[in-house]
């Protein structure tokens, strides 16, 4: 049995308590959403002000040299890079997250088109379950080259090693699934990807700041990834797409925009793909947006991703413990495994009024969310989340649960 | 013989003058580069403040709904739509322009491919000195798809009615070109298109909030443009895409990220798209950047764009005057048309050591800015530049020009 004394104990002793004073937080609230939306640095409000006003509004059109700002996607990209295990000079911050496994997607479709050996597959394999707009990008992808890809969704996880039959030119997939939280061993699927002639591409949405990831110990070969949940870069931020060194001389995407142009000032009327990951971007990107991520990425100075990771999974653990302690009685299943090494850094846990009760937490300040159907999610951020409050957050819960206080048939609103 | 005491008079009955005041300009500048960058509205600041502060750093999660983040592409496309003469639900603020290019050229494509008589068509005209990114993302397209689409580059605007041949699927045209600032007729350019059974598409990066523009009345078929130069969104500020009703139902892009589905939050695993113009739109926008560009908007809530015309005509034609009698003697030669029908807002000089000129104009206050080869662009945003400024920028350069006081010799950096 841990206690509310125990919680306290927990947080007198965290390492990183201090790394919360790092951000704004409202009073009042148990934020369990940072796996969806990071809260905002106290520094953005700063950065945001110099951007305005001494870059935009003092330096106007020079600030594109002078401030940095054409630089911003690689700069930024080489500072987020030993999160994800990436070198220097292979991540850009451009785009959306959709965007870029698109320009990933089809750079893997034609590396695999040009393979002497491999030209003739035409199946692209993920999960049923993964983020929607990834199958999306696909769907597009493949209905638009209409030259016989197909999409094969896998309805579970170990369906996997069966499906990587001699057809198969790409498997993306999301290292840590959205809804479940469950996490592939990138390693080993990679590894199994690889034997069977297949490119491998990983979304790391809500891996990225969150879980250690060594993209290039894993051998990957591309990966794309969002800086709006756990690196807190703002609402909607520009995403990163990584391409490792040794696909770059290769890579070729459709989307070849000025800014992927060798000499984009030199106003020439071919394309001509720049050397490095610079080749990876499209257009112009939105500066005030960018700069923000910065101020997100800097905290990640303060700390390795190995104690982050450590006190999540405690932070996830103690969060699954006392769920099952105090709310046992009510019908949750827990969807998240709970082997540490298959663990992003949300818990999920379905519920048949999934919806109501998480609009109910919300109405009482503990802010997860909702993910049909009946996934109730709740993320840790060990940058900015306490022990305690996941203490307060299954007081709570159990509350709710213990006195009906959820409306069943209330209305299902559009949560992000 | 226009003298200073002109200008100021001038500027004394200019009715625009005091729109001047909605934004921040630093002293002792002059900027003729709104047409790259536009200036800060004043009151981005405050909207910075807000979006940080209350909407990210307190509403957190809850602001895709409580601050309307999730409706801000269609709402601010619709507030976007009447200076380019485009309907309600016809517009969404997203993306940048070279993706959004993208997904117009692709659906201009699929319409033709689609259509009984025009399925065969495989030429793309545009022209040789489009901003080059239009150029590169057709190259993008044409490459993917492979299936014998080329792209006819015509080296002079008057070469255009001799290129509608009957394999013309398309024609994609820059309205105002961003380095002579030599602007089509649209109705009838759009309307010689029609004739020869090709779909019209407009870039309309250096027209909106610079020139009247009536998408709708000229029957175009797909636009895109750019809020970061004369509508003063901010650097590198998402860019719009005008879709016409007629069009919608038909319209389909390869970019089908969630935020284009039918309904983005049902976590389906099939594309569908969005009954309007939202399936235009791809993945999660960039919060920060996309909201200040409503700033830019609300100034034209105070003016019309037939007053905006006038004087950026009155600025540009005292310009070209000043410039011929002060500084006639140097071999500028004028590269933009006389016409009135035939400029936008800018107007360019090109000059032998055009780079070096404009370099020293830089350095003595005056902003306006280069591109190759030997071209000084001068934009006339009548929304803050005065006739008295437009005198002190020809009294620099003539002095420039008089005393030789430049390094012909200087490095070229990048300018935007």
């Amino acid at each position: 049995m841990t206690t509310q004394h125990d919680c306290l104990a927990l947080d007198a002793a965290d390492p990183l308590a201090a790394l919360r004073g790092q951000f704004s937080l409202p009073a009042g609230i148990t934020y369990l959403d940072g796996n969806s939306l990071g809260a905002r640095p106290k520094a953005a409000l700063r950065r945001a002000h110099d951007v305005l006003e001494a870059e935009w509004g003092d330096g106007l059109i020079c600030s594109w040299n002078t401030a940095g700002w054409y630089d911003l996607p690689s700069r930024l990209g080489d500072k987020l890079a030993p999160l994800v295990g990436a070198g220097k000079g292979e991540v850009v911050i451009t785009d959306s997250t959709s965007v870029n496994l698109f320009k990933a997607l089809a750079a893997a479709i034609k590396l695999q088109a040009n393979h002497p050996e491999r030209a003739q597959r035409r199946t692209i394999v993920t999960e049923r379950d993964s983020f929607p707009t990834d199958i999306y990008m696909a769907q597009g992808i493949i209905e638009w080259l209409d030259r016989g890809y197909t999409l094969q969704l896998l309805d579970s996880w170990d369906q996997l090693p069966a499906a990587l039959h001699d057809d198969v030119a790409v498997v993306m997939l999301t290292h840590v699934n959205y809804r479940t939280g469950r996490m592939f061993d990138m390693p080993a699927v990679t590894a199994q990807a690889h034997e069977a002639g297949a490119l491998m591409i990983w979304d790391l949405a809500h891996s990225a700041g969150a879980v250690e990831v060594d993209l290039r110990a894993a051998q990957a070969d591309f990966a794309v990834g969002c800086t709006y949940k756990y690196l807190n870069g703002g609402p909607g931020a520009p995403a990163f797409i990584w391409v490792p060194e040794r696909h770059q001389a290769d890579f070729s995407q459709p989307l070849s925009g000025w800014w992927a142009h060798r000499q984009p000032f030199a106003m020439q009327a071919s394309f001509v793909p720049a050397a490095g990951i610079r080749r990876a971007m499209c257009g112009t990107q939105p500066i005030a947006s960018l700069a923000l991520i910065e101020c997100g990425l800097d905290v990640f100075d303060l700390v390795t991703m190995a104690a982050l990771r450590r006190k999540s999974l405690a932070l996830s653990d103690l969060f699954i413990a006392l769920v099952e302690e105090h709310c046992g009685a009510h019908g949750l299943e827990l969807v998240t495994p709970l082997a540490h090494a298959e663990r992003g850094s949300h818990v999920s846990f379905s519920h048949r009024h999934g919806y109501a009760v998480m609009q109910s937490l919300i109405a009482h300040g503990v802010i997860g969310d909702y993910r049909e159907p009946h996934v109730m999610r709740f993320g840790f951020t060990p940058l900015y989340t306490s022990y305690s409050e996941v203490w307060g957050a299954v007081q709570t819960l159990k509350r709710i649960l213990d006195e009906g206080d959820y409306q069943i048939d209330a209305a299902r609103g559009a949560v992000t």
